[in-house]
């Protein structure tokens, strides 16, 4: 599997670019998605691409997401799929890829559904994500997570689902045919079962380094560090750890600046070439991810957990408790935390937050 | 209704701030409505808000779009509805809105629906909606018609569905109890018509500046143009009319870049103010727009459409022809044009891009 590099902040493009073109140059096969239209990448390779991958250098590739061009591809593959299950002749007229509109939200599962087929069909070693809104971004990186939960939570309930009971609840000769009907309950399970593997493969993937790094990426202005400082405590609520700050200037000032605000991370400073590009030789290491602070530590001898959550005020944070689970609310994401054993249906007697932290009693 | 007022650019708050204001000063209750973090927002307004309406200034309220909060909204709304249709003790275990994570696309349709809900309760003369993703803005702006089309196209497959070949298909005991079930055909079809009128007043409020006004917001470097020039050709594609470019400056040169770059559309420079603030004076007259050119004209006498196209090259525009409407791919949108009968069934004989227009003759 490729390891999927992605970034958060602001101005993002002239150093995910950089960090394309050093994996490129150590010798691993890359390739950059960059959503459409992409006339800022256009501009920093100086030549066109399009929804195929096109080569820039050695071993660097680099593909347009265009919603629509996905969207057709996808469409052939649900079709396929939706075979299996309706006869073709209840559908009636055909209708074809070439038509399809694209509605809000379905970009986004589009191209993830596009990342996904890169990742999977394993013909690079780096996959760089340049999209540019972080909160596109952090909902991805945090799908895994979202869908675990999901997992957990309504798999108990189709779990409790009893086929007789609805069969009694709906009543009439329909009851009577549901209960008759010879539901392939293999298929089903068998399917939710590797889905539940994705699943767990992509919560693994998404906590290590190794095999997604995620960078922060900040200029030196105010403003843009509250930003980029906010996208720290949103990446912690889904679960990526984040080690690193890459921030396209070497001005003493500005650097120490931003170390300031993102303490403990490791800001690395980077030089511009006579191109107006990010030098690649000012970036640092990339295959040797740094430590990055946990996203939580349970200690469950002290009955505490500690949660990381930089970058946030209190205001901004909120405690709740569902089925056993902690749940934290905060920069617009939801974090489950399933508790040990030794803590489980245990009340919370105290959550402080203490910045960057917030602890949890029980 | 209230008036929905949106923007196409990059750093488009500073301007999306003084249109806000200049209409509440003209005594029009006015709210904006921020995506989550909005901590630009949060530096003009020099004030905090949250994701219940804040009023900052006369007739100006300010509220933040927040996913989770507004799902949990959402999630009562559609517990209620699903109650009406499946027995409560179906469901098993209760599960709480504020337990819900978010996927990828659900933000989206998400914040629409807040829009919508803001749109429909009529509290406010002006919604100014300042989302800085202009990807997102434009789906937004674009599912009118995208539901349209849809409506258009799987409504004719819907007319075409035949319960009993249904029934014969699938066979067994599963096909005697869906002919003999009571579908309540009357409320599904009042749905869908009810559906249908929504969808109609969508498109007419699009293509009408007293109900959407969209503005295109560029500042004067080369890029940024690039990039602008290309979400107008992007909205023209999802046919809402644009008739003014807002640039943040007062300087001659750039404003004749700028005017020589959108040309025909009316450029207005915008001045700052000693706050760092777009000066509301500098803005032009908001409530009467400006004619905005037609995003498309049908000629049936001369057997020829013109689409407007600007900002886009002619690799980029793709043109056919399905089930009896002329399909144009172009920006990552598909436009649908629904041809008058005169037109339809024929074959297309020449389509010819002239920049700006693409020419299409039968």
């Amino acid at each position: 599997m490729p390891k999927v590099v992605a970034f958060l902040g602001s101005d993002i493009e002239p150093t995910a670019y950089a960090v394309a073109q050093s994996h490129a140059q150590a010798g691993q096969k890359t390739l950059i998605l960059v959503p459409t239209p992409g006339i800022r990448f256009k501009h920093l390779c100086g030549t066109e691409f399009n929804p195929q991958p096109t080569t820039i250098a050695p071993n660097l590739e680099i593909v347009e997401l265009q919603a629509i061009q996905i969207l057709s591809g996808a469409w052939e593959e649900l079709r396929k799929f939706v075979r299996d299950y309706v006869p073709a002749d209840v559908l009636g007229s055909e209708v074809y890829a070439g038509e399809l509109m694209v509605l809000p939200g379905m970009d986004l599962f589009l191209t993830l559904n596009a990342i996904r087929q890169y990742y999977q069909n394993s013909a690079y070693d780096v996959l760089v994500y340049a999209g540019i809104d972080p909160t596109t971004t952090l909902r991805f990186i945090g799908l895994p997570h979202a869908l675990a939960w999901y997992y957990r939570r309504f798999g108990r309930i189709l779990e409790d689902l009893d086929p007789v009971k609805i069969a009694n609840a709906i009543g009439g000769p329909l009851a009577t045919a549901l209960l008759a009907a010879n539901f392939d309950t293999q298929k089903i399970s068998t399917a939710l079962s590797q889905g539940k593997e994705w699943v767990e493969q992509g919560v693994n993937a998404v906590g290590d380094p190794q095999q997604l790094q995620v960078y922060l990426v900040t200029s030196p202005e105010s403003m843009a560090i509250q930003q980029t400082q906010w996208l720290w405590g949103a990446s912690q609520q889904v679960q990526v750890p984040i080690s690193q700050v890459l921030v396209p200037t070497v001005n003493p000032a500005a650097i120490e600046a931003v170390t300031a605000a993102f303490s403990p991370l490791t800001v690395q400073g980077l030089r511009g070439n006579d191109r107006g590009l990010v030098d690649v030789a000012s970036l640092p290491n990339l295959d040797t991810p740094l430590k990055a602070p946990p996203c939580q530590e349970m200690n469950v001898a002290q009955r505490q957990i500690k949660v990381f959550l930089p970058g946030l005020a209190k205001h901004q944070v909120k405690l709740t408790q569902f089925n056993g689970e902690i749940t934290i609310e905060a920069a617009d994401q939801r974090r489950h935390l399933p508790l040990p054993p030794e803590l489980q249906n245990q009340p919370v007697t105290a959550g402080k937050f203490e910045a960057p932290y917030l602890i949890i009693s029980f």
